[in-house]
């Protein structure tokens, strides 16, 4: 072995004729590879050395670091209005759901039908069938009902009446009871109730709100009506200050506005917001 | 060379040999290494491969856009409150610099300091030397002055002779100018006087706002009387529905509390905002 290693070491000869070998050869291309990556640019420096392993680990530590971070930031800023209102949403209030006018059969079906899945139902009256149309949803369910009288009746002693008849029959609410131009005569109702009275066809905007303070009990605020949601916080901060109640009611709606609506609910006494439940095209279901 | 080829491939002997040595040694080490690489496991194998730097770079191109699509999002989104009002904050209005009650000399030469700087002052009267204030004040400068009369007046005719000759010294407005409990002499001068006349003291929270809207022409709204943002902006929302104007004060705060009563000025008549200005440790300036 001493012999060999001399050899190989101390020969000139013998060494440039193993260089010469084919395995030599090989050990001169790896040496060669391995000078290469030496000296290559260092982003190939980072794949083949040993720092690489650390660096990557480094640098995705600070990834997920950042990624945090971001999802912190957008919990925290991309807020939706009832968290930037300062709102707790467990205090929403179920939406009242319509049951249309029609024959006494298919109300019965229809109430029937969305009994089990709405706590409190809503009824379109201001017509000369409007007990009927009470009685027969009263025979199939006790739910609790809103009613909108529509601007339907049209004097004050019979909305007076019907009023007192309706919370008989286990009614909760009244919107916009007589035409709107009647304001006195919703006073005088309003004054005399048993029940809430809302203002709608009384209402559009925030200049609206003040003159009907001591008319109505309380206003239904839309969305479609009042331009906007910094418009209907205004209104809701508006009558609360009135001392008025607010329910927030909606049009033929999207689920889109119908959640935009829905931001304010956690302070209002009914939420009126089913009109994305009544069309078949809702593209944000 | 053929001969070295074939003593190399071909003896057993001289192969155990060659392996022997200190450099064939070196080449089993490396092969060795090779075959550690290439079985070891899935991060090692991206290091060394090829489609390593295609896979970083593919991987960068994704942190670039998370990164950039996150810096949109805070933009959007990180919204102070003037923009979640939707205010513009062009429409800010200077803030009042107040000069401190102080000998007639000391009163000129601080009055000539800041003349330059600010283009509204304010002095606090309600002593017996209010007009030499004003006097001592305007052999130095013209700026508009707000006059916080610190509930000073006691008597309301004293009052409105006080405020009629200010309106001549080129006053602009009047704070407080009789304590809180007279609201019917306050009244009383207000629908007399040339001047706005604003609530400071008589008012703490929302609650208070309805009691004022007779007797004051407007209100100081003070962060750190009225609990906070959203408060503040209830309490901006209800006065200009009764038709009063705004203004917004400050204790002695830092820049922090500064910035955030400036967010509803936009909307404000008048800001006394000067509160970090009077002071020496403002960490967040």
């Amino acid at each position: 072995r001493q012999e060999s290693d001399s050899t190989v070491e101390n020969s000139d000869q013998q060494k440039t004729e193993i260089k010469e070998t084919p395995l030599d050869g090989k050990i001169k291309n790896i040496g060669k590879n391995i000078k290469k990556v030496k000296e290559s640019n260092w982003f190939s420096k980072l794949q083949t050395s040993q720092g690489a392993l650390r660096l990557y680990s480094v640098l995705a530590g600070f990834i997920y670091i950042y990624f945090a971070c971001s999802c912190i930031q957008y919990l925290g800023y991309y807020s939706p209005w009832y968290k930037i209102w300062g709102l707790n949403k467990e205090k929403t209030p179920s939406t009242t759901f319509t049951i249309g006018i029609d024959t006494p059969d298919v109300v019965r079906e229809k109430t029937k039908e969305c009994a089990d899945q709405f706590n409190i139902l809503k009824v379109k009256l201001g017509r000369d069938n409007d007990k009927e149309m009470i009685e027969t949803i009263r025979s199939v369910t006790n739910l609790p009902i809103a009613i909108d009288a529509n601007q339907g009746w049209k004097d004050r002693q019979y909305a007076l009446d019907m009023i007192h008849w309706l919370k008989e029959k286990g009614i909760v609410m009244i919107e916009q009871p007589m035409p709107k131009e009647k304001l006195d005569d919703i006073a005088w109702i309003t004054q005399q109730s048993p029940l809430p009275i809302f203002a709608d066809e009384s209402l559009q905007r925030l200049g609206d709100v003040a003159a009907l303070k001591d008319a109505f009990t309380g206003i239904n605020i839309k969305l479609m009506k009042c331009t906007g949601m910094r418009e209907a916080w205004k209104m809701v901060t508006l009558a609360h200050a009135f001392g008025m109640r607010v329910m927030v009611g909606c049009m033929t709606e999207t689920s889109c506005a119908i959640s935009a609506a829905s931001q304010f609910s956690p302070l209002v006494d009914f939420a009126d917001l089913d009109g994305n439940l009544l069309i078949s095209n809702d593209r944000f279901k």
